[in-house]
């Protein structure tokens, strides 16, 4: 028998992912030795910092300090960058691909941000640049939409792609908690940052509906036009009225081609109860999607460092079989057009407004004028039992209108002297 | 710029599915055409019976009678197989991968019969054999199998896959129908068979996870050592009593490695309310797949001839990506080792047992001191309230126990005068 090829893996940056990326590789390491019939070695884990504690200890031979230890090691044929952001990562990933290595990175900003450049570099150079980490962790969303669903016509794509925010969320509907008080749960557990700017705000998930509309609609897409807005407005009454017409809290991402226009949006939504979202709880994960001919739902863990240590594993692999049958480059960038994004104001769906007012007489007939006025027209309307003279949150959910008609409405509320505040959550159709 | 390369494609069999995927490559031909810079040809549609009525029309000189005239036609790189069942499907494939054509097919019955000769003819030749379309119809489950998780370590795979026992079950769930009504239900609107036989009685799931099986656990998997159990013997009040415990009553196809054995059945179970697979209600499909570093569901659509033929489009494609890139025969068989299968007397399990007894005094006591003489112990029981002397469904939930041991208490119990029917019904523990 031949000698076995020996394939060459480099990382970069040890972190979270980074290490559950080898720990995952070394523990499966005689399986998928056997299956794919090659020898893999991890030759060498780039990082700036080996004075951070670890669960895991590398031998010092296979630690350094500097990405080009790897990128310009030509024996080296597979690089995992791993440290995220924008700067080093770019340049490493450039150089990298530029040096014929295929590279493997969950970097969802330098995706969403750079992907374009990047796949192009790959097509020219004619290697791999594959990112299944990238979205939605351990779930294996990337490639499926990059082969078996590169024909189908998709219409929608919608995703829970933030555990942190889905999380808060599930609190929230759960435990009747404060969004503040979530939060802090999540930050108690490891699931959201000190500064959960990332998550709350919804960066993370922006990024994320970028990658997976840009694959979905096979278009570049431009990561600003997301339009996003966070979970830090919501209170436990916006879920209970939600939850009594049968709709979940969710933070959405979603992405849908509309009269040859791109919706993409970032937000809370109201999602009917019987959605296959509406019941994905906790950190997990979840991408729907409709194409002309299917519906399909991927369920699972959306971040971890074993979970998404796996999916980096899956590239790997694919990496390997690809050097094997010297067929690098095989799935490459799948953008062929370059869709318009259509303004968040020509959005049309229904909504639900609570409005903080005082409880006089006459208020709701005030508040339901405007919206009349403004010729938004309403489905159900709750007004808790609540004490005269108080302040008392009063709920409206609107049938379809167009989102720029619902802005004028709103204006025309707040300027009501008995209101004190308003605030509106889009409604999803369901599928 | 060169001419784009031509592919051929050749299908035979004509019928749901062949329609079905001829009329989803039509419909996205110039989409698929720009995204991988081929043209593509359907040269040939071969079927027995041109006078079948039909909704798509082809044009005459692409019809033919004789598969020979696709499988032995140089021109035709990939073949379409759409016939279904063993012969003469398995002399067709094994021609068709002889010539050297990347072969297609959604046929489960093949697969998991003939899989292992198949995919080791492919090898040989170094050609494709691709079947996404075999297991959960549109739900892209198996290239994931065989690519992204093929270095997970997958400890257990559970599937709805059979989509008319799914709607039987939540027709009876939803209405209180009886199995009867809801299996006439599942007929009018075309879900089931005149003859049901092969869906009720499981035997088309038993495909399905003997394929699941063989590729979550890299084992060679004998479809006739599937546990196999229809839904014919279930009742309204089964379900009631499971969800008044807060499970789910689901066809279930499972499938778990545990000390290196493999459990391989298909049978109902009470599946608790949480399970990603509990909500998954109609026709839909749904495969759980847990792996020591992740837990992920892929729901979807199990059959329709779009739906389907999506899968296999996704196929056709991977297939042309590889003739293009010359790399045909990059993800082969999977299978590196032969696992003995468990016998389902060693299932270790909760059991929800229904004892249709006489309404007399004592009759609880009776069946109860049965469980406890055959060492079966009790978590709940549930006596409706009947009329005295009347037959009556008592029902009882047991802790864990060995199937070997439930099967000896239920011997005792059908033994007692007073009991004239005993059925039981697993309980999955859920994740």
């Amino acid at each position: 028998m031949n000698e076995k090829k020996l394939v060459n893996i480099g990382v970069i940056g040890f972190g979270t992912v980074g290490a559950g990326t080898l720990k995952v590789l070394w523990e499966r390491k005689p399986e998928i030795e056997r299956e794919l019939g090659v020898s893999i070695q991890v030759k060498r884990v780039v990082d700036k910092d080996w004075t951070r504690e670890r669960n895991m200890v590398l031998p010092p031979e296979m630690k350094g300090n500097d990405p080009l230890e790897v990128i310009a090691d030509p024996e080296i044929e597979i690089v995992v960058e791993a440290i995220g952001g924008i700067s080093p990562a770019f340049e490493i990933v450039t150089q990298a691909l530029q040096h014929g290595k295929s590279v493997v990175t969950p970097n969802k900003e330098l995706i969403a941000k750079k992907g374009r450049e990047l796949l192009e570099i790959a097509g020219e150079i004619k290697t791999d640049l594959f990112f299944e980490g990238a979205v939605g962790g351990g779930i294996p969303i990337i490639h499926a939409l990059k082969e078996q669903l590169v024909g189908d016509e998709i219409e929608e794509v919608i995703g829970i792609v933030n555990g942190t925010t889905n999380f808060i969320l599930s609190e929230m509907s759960l435990h009747k908690s404060s969004y503040h008080d979530a939060l802090a749960e999540a930050q108690k557990r490891g699931y959201a940052e000190p500064v959960p700017t990332m998550d709350v705000e919804a960066f993370d998930a922006a990024y994320k509906i970028a990658i997976l509309a840009s694959l979905c609609f096979h278009t570049r897409v431009d990561v600003e036009k997301v339009f996003r807005e966070g979970i830090t407005r919501l209170i436990p009454e916006d879920i209970d009225f939600a939850n009594e017409l049968g709709f979940a809290v969710k933070l959405l991402a979603i992405s849908k081609k509309i009269d040859g226009q791109l919706e993409l949006r970032v937000h809370p939504v109201l999602l009917p109860i019987e959605h296959p979202l509406a019941t994905v709880n906790g950190v997990e994960n979840a991408i729907y999607i409709k194409s002309k001919t299917r519906a399909l739902t991927f369920r699972g863990p959306g971040a971890g460092g074993e979970a998404t240590g796996s999916a980096l594993v899956g590239d790997i692999i694919e990496a390997i079989r690809n050097i094997q049958f010297q067929c690098k480059g095989r799935v490459g960038c799948t953008c062929t057009c370059e869709l318009e994004v259509r303004p968040i104001a020509e959005l049309v769906t229904r909504y639900c407004v609570r409005v903080l007012a005082l409880d006089v007489p006459g208020v709701l007939g005030k508040i339901a004028t405007q919206f009349g006025e403004a010729d938004v027209s309403l489905q159900a309307v709750k007004q808790p039992v609540s004490t005269p003279g108080r302040l008392t949150n009063i709920y409206f959910l609107t049938h379809d209108v167009v989102e720029e008609k619902l802005w004028n409405s709103l204006e025309r509320i707040k300027k009501l002297e008995v209101v004190q505040d308003v605030y509106a959550i889009r409604v999803e159709q369901g599928s």
